[in-house]
């Protein structure tokens, strides 16, 4: 399972690292653009790209429909861990492996550079090839929602609200349904637009599916933050507890935290039974979510 | 003439500003909305939201088809006014006479009002009621292009870049046309777009008129950081010459300086007097771009 998961992960990272190559090759170089490029090109897992185009092609899209939104929510997604990793924001110095923005170049520039892959995903959604105009709306509408001031900005600004305060389990999954979860559920939804009719009636189940992998890959990324290894993950360990943040470890503990990631995932794989489409993919990355050292 | 102007101006104005209330009126309530509302209603000149509706008015667009575009290049100015004013950037306290964002809130909600404004944009345009698929996505492109890596985010990169440098006229024009002209340009396109084909026909013209309009802003910027009234400006003076910036007047001296916004002046009616249509809203904006004293 883990070997054919491996396979197509790196089969779709490698078409979208390919694909957002070409989107920064396409644009004149400049200061900015370098610090675009630095952060958008330095790899990651590319969980959304994968969820746009598993999605997309359960549904039968091809993967060339694919290639704009699943580099427009990597844009945007890149976009939110420039700004967040700012002195102002969570003031991080290391994002996988390597400075982040701010460090290698300077605050205004990584500002900059994260405005500006925000606005490059909405030039690459309304420059899609294949795709309608309505199909198009569709998913900039999907997009500018859920990152925005009801999904993923909204979220951040209440995580940070949070900060050495204590809140109720109730408010925690606000935040992360929010500052993770909406993007993550995008990403499917972004595949199933492209998908059409056919795929738009199973959304209640792909939304459903959605939720439950978001909120576990948040959840594991607090129980990596607290027991993962920082030369694996590539970046500090610990930060959450010197911020104060709240987390499920803190509300919960870690061996509860385990059980609720699994309770989730059994739930994530009883929805994508009620699809009768291959979702083997999307089975193998709900998987790989709650068992990932990374 | 100038009571003309002022008529139309406040008649202008007062529709984008009830727009961008409702806008915010129909968002949830929280502290980010609060921080995007205090800077997206806080006034300014809407010049930006004149040039649509003047340009889709000229064309017999009607009001309604325009204040989905107005209302998001507007925001996409606030955004970047938000921003630009951060300690990182042009460290600004005082904007329109009030507190920036980042002191009337703090660092982290004032870059996160901004990037949700962004947003905000583009689901306005992919949300604009009475334009069609084709319309919206024309729409996107075009603001999008004009405000990110190729347009205005270039330009304030190239800027904060050329501070403490010496730099050639060529240079200085590359940007200003990047960082204020583009999104002048684009409003005039926004309500060209919303106009459709009779209006097409004179993008050459109407790109022209707001080049010339556009430098002529900025110069006239540069001429009122150097003498114009503090209370009347609503920000500070002479910053630009405390940062070292390079300006119009630094480069040419303010007499030169006053004589290339007139040349700029005429030019711009020259171009309007190439298109059959009442250009007269467009006139009279012009004439008060280069006798505004705020």
């Amino acid at each position: 399972m883990i070997t054919a998961f491996h396979k197509l992960h790196d089969q779709y990272t490698h078409r979208i690292n390919k694909v957002l190559e070409q989107a920064i090759q396409d644009i004149p170089s400049s200061v900015l653009t370098a610090a675009m490029s630095y952060s958008l090109l330095a790899g990651g897992k590319r969980i959304r790209p994968f969820l746009v185009y598993a999605t997309g092609q359960m549904f039968d899209s091809q993967l060339d429909w694919l290639d704009a939104p699943a580099a427009a929510i990597e844009m945007i997604h890149t976009y939110s861990l420039i700004h967040d990793d700012l002195p102002a924001m969570d003031d991080d110095q290391l994002r996988r492996g390597m400075p982040t923005c701010h460090i290698k170049f300077d605050e205004a520039t990584a500002i900059l550079a994260g405005d500006a892959l925000q606005t490059f995903a909405f030039t690459k959604l309304a420059q899609a090839p294949y795709l309608d105009a309505n199909c198009k709306i569709a998913l900039i509408n999907e997009l500018s929602n859920a990152s925005g001031v009801n999904g993923m900005c909204l979220g951040q600004s209440l995580d940070l609200q949070s900060e050495h305060k204590e809140i109720s389990l109730s408010d925690l999954q606000t935040i992360h349904s929010h500052k993770t979860g909406a993007l993550i559920k995008s990403a499917v939804r972004l595949g199933m637009f492209v998908a059409g009719e056919h795929a738009l009636q199973y959304q209640v189940s792909l939304d459903n599916f959605a939720d439950h992998i978001g909120l576990a890959f948040q959840i594991q990324d607090d129980i990596l933050d607290e027991i993962g290894d920082q030369n694996t993950m590539g970046k500090q360990q610990g930060t959450d507890r010197q911020l104060e943040k709240n987390t499920y470890i803190t509300l919960y503990g870690l061996d509860n935290s385990i059980k609720i990631t699994q309770k989730l995932h059994t739930q994530a794989l009883e929805e994508l039974n009620k699809i009768p489409y291959n979702s083997e993919p999307l089975h193998q990355l709900a998987n790989f979510i709650i068992s990932r050292h990374f």
